[in-house]
């Protein structure tokens, strides 16, 4: 397996090591405060007696699993706690896998970059469907694509990096498509929280014998290093996703899912409102000035990114790397995200997104 | 994959439900204090800028690699955090097998039940190479076992269960065996700070090229749940690893690693030397114990596990069961560690150590 240093963290030592101030629209973590309910629970724990420090079940504290199995609605039982929804992404991945039923993971094009990356190291082939102009699944190019050779399809609603929100019609013919094909459908809802169309659809909505979904706390409470997030699968596949974590990782970090447990309980929905309004905002702002700097765009509907083209600028290193020296911009090339080297994406999680786009707005493209 | 509850959270069920009063001797968490520094370490957390609550770099972060290293004495480059060495140790494997030199893993028997899982989940061959009596390495044993086929040896000083600790000589014979092999030594270290022999060496002493060193501060500074361990890797192999973790887990949990590398820099010798003299005493109370009960045990050189049979009484999960609920005692039944159904572990990780011995003294085997 080669390794190469991600994109994005040559983009931000580039941004970095430049002879200018650069706004850094590279990274999706959250600048925000996190629930002030988080930071008592890590405090609680810091003072918890020596047995606290101790393992906590493999799958997850079970008054944690509990608080989630309440919120979606599924039996306790289908919930496994794990490092993030990056694990709980490739458990589901290895789950489908491990079926010997199709060799083929089917993702969007364009797609976020770790999905491909997670399915070839399972041996996966991968195939990516496009997406439609404004960022939505095609629904029939999916139900084209998929065959008895598919072991998943993934998808990602709210989406990283068109910002596209699948709504429940679309949900539920994805869940048929894999349901018909006997492959899994893996939903990735970690940006479910930000959604401004109001029409997101979780795919726990449908049929729960093909669907994993996946989610954590990461963007919802401005965590993405404490590593606490979940899957919930089909009640059949849930134990070998169990065997995996536990011969993986034994078991996630105990003081990140004590300081999650207190926040969901403790927070209420005025923090997740105030996030979501101030996003809504910076991507009014943003796109307000990518119209003025003339660039196509596809609208957010949710998440935090803007996925975006400049006419005869296209999405290149190379030119990503003029905007950092001559703009004071940074963001991600576009051939990141699958077959989409004309785009770049800008993500919204710094306090100057609105600085960012005036700098575009008077950039000379 | 099929999934099997672990034997261990059956008997701990077991013994929960007993009727009657009983002694934890199954679990490996430790019962003492954790580190000033490290619930220090954790306040100083929840206090931090929501900057500090994002991800860290996805090998972990640089100041508690480079302690690491300093400690290790090796490149910083080569060190990478993982969650806990359950996670090491997976990598470790991953990275054998990935090189297609071989096939097959060697593990010792008597064996840590959590290897050969993983093993088998990497698709490799799993073969178990007797110990000698005394718990310590067959050399000649591993040296006939190793073969082309070989992609790696996993070895593990102290040991769990026997505690066995491996001196120079053994070490280096075993790194040079994996050389002429061409495999890899994955040499498990978790136990480093419990040698009451003085003999242990790392296999960081010898040859970097064949060795892969996974070790964790669970034990060490008694924090299992929080879940930071590490692997050094050799140079040329290490971005491969780093690939792997980060495609699994993105990266371990933050606040777990800002409470470590506070507690490392912070805590003295007398810490761990207070851990290692309480354990000392334990594993002398209860070893005189089993000699007035008429036991066979390997003497404990490390680790805080004892290994143990009594005459016409093998260790079956049925006579674990009859001592929970005639003895009050629960330990481990041996076919857990391999071939060893003659065998029981106690784990003597609670201040109840000594009275669980006076049972199990006073106990007709």
């Amino acid at each position: 397996m080669d390794y190469e240093t991600p994109l994005f963290f040559h983009v931000m030592q580039y941004a970095a090591d430049a002879d200018r101030d650069v706004i850094d629209l590279v990274s999706g973590g959250p600048d925000w405060e996190p629930p002030t309910a988080l930071r008592d629970g890590l405090r609680e724990y810091a003072d918890s007696d020596p047995d606290a420090f101790q393992y906590p079940p493999s799958d997850g504290l079970r008054e944690l699993r509990e608080e989630i199995a309440a919120r979606r609605g599924v039996d306790v039982n289908r919930v496994v706690i794990t490092n993030g929804a990056g694990e709980a992404n490739y458990l589901g991945m290895a789950a489908a896998m491990e079926r010997d039923a199709g060799e083929e993971i089917l993702l969007t094009d364009p797609v976020y970059p770790y999905y491909p990356g997670k399915a070839k190291m399972l041996g996966a082939d991968v195939r990516l469907v496009p997406v439609g102009d404004d960022g939505h699944l095609d629904v029939d190019a999916m139900a084209d694509a998929a065959s008895d050779d598919t072991a998943a399809i993934l998808i990602n609603s709210p989406n990283n990096p068109t910002g596209a929100v699948y709504d429940a019609e679309t949900m539920e013919a994805m869940v048929d498509i894999a349901a018909d094909n006997d492959a899994l459908l893996l939903s990735d809802e970690v940006y479910d929280h930000y959604d401004y169309s109001g029409r997101f659809e979780s795919a726990l909505a449908f049929d729960a014998d093909h669907v994993v979904v996946t989610n954590s706390f990461s963007k919802s409470m401005a965590v993405t290093g404490l590593r606490v997030g979940y899957a919930v699968f089909p009640s059949w596949l849930v134990d070998d996703a169990r065997t995996r974590h536990m011969l993986v990782n034994v078991t996630s970090a105990r003081p990140s899912q004590v300081a999650v447990l207190r926040a969901l309980r403790e927070t209420d929905a005025a923090y997740y409102e105030a996030s979501r309004d101030l996003l809504r905002e910076r991507i009014d702002a943003f796109t307000d000035a990518l119209d003025a700097a003339g660039a196509e765009y596809i609208v957010p509907e949710g998440a935090f990114y803007v996925f975006a083209r400049f006419e005869g600028f296209p999405g290149t290193l190379e030119n990503v790397e003029r905007l950092v020296d001559e703009a004071g911009v940074a963001c991600m090339p576009g051939d990141t995200f699958g077959t989409h080297d004309e785009w770049v994406r800008f993500a919204l999680v710094t306090p100057r997104a609105e600085e960012a786009a005036e700098r575009l707005a008077d950039y000379d493209f």
